[in-house]
């Protein structure tokens, strides 16, 4: 069979060695969500999915299957879900979800587990789900057990948003389906980019408040909340570099003082 | 951007599209469980999610992203929780993931939707998820909503077991990761079955009851419920193009009167 | 009082002293549901409540209430909601409902309980509330107890198929409101038949998919999937015989190494 | 088939035409719980469920079955739940069941339910159903529909209670398997009493709050709260005699003005 | 910082020398709910917040915040949710939140809590809440924890409702929003009570059963369930003393047996 | 009775009135949290309590009562559950609270309502509350119902953040219990705080990534995340009226077009 960091690309049997080895596995948490008219909507799942690969690779991890589906979209995160196509689930059912992946993984014996999420609206119910599968474990019967979450976007070095931005960067917050986005998946998956779509009817600015049971009619028509122009292959690979070094560091790092086997 | 039956990649505005001229939705719901010391652990995900693409294609389709983790495995279907790796939900977080998708799908207007299941322990949680999905709609409020459910291998024509077992077929019940499966993976996946590393330890003899609390000793060491000899990627196109055109007539049987656009 | 085996029909001392006496406890589950025109609704409800008194009195057991209320009727193996009178749990419900059951008995010390189903559609339900129970106590804390679940008709043993379908047998999936039912109904409850009453519209010839949002027009409009004719008390006691003595040897098999007191 | 006002040893269509006449439907809803050393567990299921059947025929109604399990045993209530036997729900699973149940009757088209309770506990989970019920059905779209809601022993005519106690009642609230029920259970079923096993141990004297992480030393050994001396059939009479001819009135008084059908 | 018994007026260091030092924790449980033409709604969440007060000050306790919205409000026992204003939560959220915080308290170390009630629909949900906190942290695991519930009204001396009820007393149940309540609020927030606007329209009638479906027409219009004529300031100082003389007495016999460090 | 904006401090007829005017009504949600050595522990409770009062008498508003305990605390946003007395909801428990009470308001006939919260880990638990409580309506039923939803401090004026820290804003994201915090608590409730005891061990300099089942020692000892110098009642005075003249504008704009009565 096929050299993969995918659990479940492997049989049983590999998958029993290298958790018994140590093996740090990675839960990417995405989202099948509107990203503008010139991209498609499984941008918040493939980024972390694919970090996640190229940092298993690296640490010698296993990569879960990512949840494709996430929390509910917000307009001032994501668009919303008044947009057509975006499909989501209460926080409730991510978390459970979420909460099930992970005390599965405790059950087999996995100790290190990162859960590394690509949509904004995931954070807080992931949270909740680890909380969640720590509460049934039982805090004092979790043995080892370390999970780590993060956002990949948290990990790109100023530095690099300082070249990615000479004009000024319009921050994180407006980042849906804009340049950050919109350069790694140009990286990673190009053909479900369509630069020539892409209209420039941003950036959204925003009321500081959320409204429901109104529409939030800040929310640029394309989806797009800040910018897609500037966006290039080669900005994305700039972004993945840092992302996966800041994951690998953190690894080492976290995980250090958790070994077991020989990894 | 690609030709692509595949929801998650399409832009919003093509999905938009694609649902306002009455596209057929498929959901495939699949597992990750293990499947022997031969085969990956997600082939009752590949499978599902492999023939809703090529009916997509026939009927005009989309596929949206499979649920990659399914109900709880249990020993007599798929070998069950004690195998290394196998990752599965609770029922109630099964049947939630389901209901909200549809929910999702309902909300942008679709009309048909196929839920395709690759995982025996889905079926009676998936029909759940559709009965609470109409419970939250509301019976008199679904207006035209039709949802099929259905297990790709009662799809197989009977004449096509025949071929396949001129020696009589274990049943359909030991089927899990034997030559059924084995044989559509090698003709879609092949790199992830090793049929060299198979072994041929069934097939299991089940008691007529389950045990709770107890080991089930009658389950083969390996995973594979009856065998895996005699599965070929030849086979496993035979086992395709059953399915895929039965479910092609299906649909085009049970949503002919549903007609909403041009399609 | 009297001589009993029903749990609930005993003060509690005598309660305490057959659990420390190593009584298994049988939980048997049933469903209000049609049963076509010619029975009562509560056939799933007798059926296992008979076998399990039989059985219980034959091992020394006894048999807790009999939850009377199912899992959702299905159309393709019990007719569906849309028969009047049927009313079923969600399975949420059903689940919590022998979840809790079972932990009460776990609580009092039972560790041999057998869940003995009379409904298609509370298996997986019922799986899942055992899983439950079992998550609930800590799967090392369980302490001996073991937990069997069958359903009546998988002990029917295969000659007395043949005796009573010279003709042949419709199969089991098509038995409900039928001729095994029937006949064992008229063995314990004739009173609740009406032969007469029977109209002969079966067998049902049901497509391989589930439709939801639409009718299921194969379900025949008397409620019986296959057919009455030919059922008969004296049938149905070969049944009971049968699936009764499959029953003790069961419990003598399983239950044998874990024996508590004298039994 | 047999008369019969049990609502599930009626064929369907036998349901659905007295459905459609108006009857109305009783769910009588029980436990199993201690109920002394003198008497079986079933008392609090026993006796709405004769009750029920009484006044079912009486103004043509229907029994629907009667649920087995009620609510969480307390010790100033019931004697709680250390006592060997007793069965008992969460109040969440309770309510979920009758919630339901109510909700099957009211989609085969039934406005006139009594929801007839037998055991304490169950009266606030009960009430929490029937708000359940009504959320799900939307307070507006209930068409009718009427859900009373009763305990037996509030019917009892306070002269019987003269005549019962001429030397002063303990008090309803002492009454848990004392000289009222075990008076109906004498009535109805005398085979489930053993008044020569009856412990003269109370009444219980409580203290005004309840302990939970600590025993209720307070409640009799025995599991009588007050006393059984003075039971006997013929008072059992009077007391059912008034609480039929009072839950006649109520039904006559509360559903005159909701009339469906000849009745 | 200021001298309090409010638990959340402090900082936490001082939290946690107080829960060292065995002091008991009080948990007021109250409502928003209407309480007649004449007194603010927020009396059953006054009330028993007034009265932890003054006993955390006796017996070195600390009160927790008051949960200020109780279970669902009845017609014949709060007049119901249909008078405007009456805020309420399903019985499931608020077993949920008294849960959630007596396992913060349980995991901080405490280990002598009182629930103290004021509002007659909490209690069943408040007794579930206890049970449920008991089940999530194992009843073997438990260490100690004692959590007394009660309803500040039942510790009311019977000579007080004699002295206050001269012409009789009109019984516990027809409290709601009378003179009991109305007096202990004059004595201690009398800005919150206009007896000018008072009307005089009870005592309430009840029937012996609750309708659903169905306006209660016994409750009076203004809400006072029986009167509020003779209230005053000086009773409601008799009432809170008996409470309060009472609770201290309770905590000292209850967790005499349990002392931790210097108290 | 007294003049107040306090929902639950008005009589029923009064509530009704205001409602029917078209009173907004606010929702202060907050938390008992640690929030350093020198400060109380209701700190997320009182400031959004007052701010919502001070909007509510500029706007002719009520507030209704203050939820009391927030969503889990997490280390890097209020130091986390380790921290002595912090008292928290899960998620799930936070979110039926909100929708609860925002259902019961909209029973009530109000329209227009602020969710003003006062914690961090309150924001997405609070906006799933909003999306159940409109799940729970009906989008299509909710008959112009707007819930505008709000952290206090996201109305601070960008000017007023330089003039509080003419050395530099050390981030929103480390201000629990910081200056902003403080300075608030100081206009507000100065016996709730004890600069003399206010530790300075900060600022915290967090990792990017949380850590489960594994302390996060970057949380300073104090609790306090950065600082607490500098912190004053006028600097306090100077947040609260940007923020309440912030809401009060946003109340106008965002509630004008809504108008019903006179208001």
């Amino acid at each position: 069979m096929i050299e993969t960091v995918l659990f479940a690309e492997l049989a049983w049997p590999q998958v029993a060695s290298r958790i018994a080895a140590g093996a740090p596995i990675f839960l990417p948490i995405g989202a099948t969500e509107q990203h503008g008219r010139h991209m498609a909507m499984n941008v918040d799942a493939v980024l972390p999915t694919a970090i996640a690969e190229r940092v298993a690779r690296r640490v010698g991890g296993l990569v879960a299957p990512t949840i494709p589906y996430g929390n509910r979209s917000q307009p001032k995160t994501g668009g919303g879900r008044a947009f057509p196509g975006t499909l989501d689930l209460t926080a409730a059912t991510f978390s459970a979800v979420v909460r099930d992946v992970l005390l599965g993984l405790f059950r087999h014996g996995a100790q290190r587990i990162v859960v590394l999420n690509g949509h904004y609206e995931n954070i807080s119910p992931a949270i909740e789900a680890i909380e969640l599968a720590f509460d049934a474990i039982g805090r004092d019967r979790a043995d080892g057990l370390i999970v780590l979450r993060l956002d990949h976007w948290d990990l790109i070095a100023p530095g690099t948003i300082d070249r990615m931005f000479p004009d000024g960067y319009p921050g994180i917050e407006l980042e849906h389906a804009s340049v950050i986005e919109t350069s790694m998946m140009l990286a990673l998956r190009p053909e479900l980019v369509d630069l020539a779509a892409a209209v420039d009817d941003g950036p959204a600015e925003f009321v500081r408040w959320e409204r429901y049971g109104a529409p939030t009619p800040e929310v640029p028509a394309s989806g797009v909340l800040s910018m897609t122009k500037g966006a290039s292959a080669e900005k994305g690979e700039w972004l993945l570099h840092d992302i996966v070094e800041a994951l690998v560091a953190a690894i080492e790092r976290e995980f250090a003082s958790n070994q077991r086997g020989p990894a």
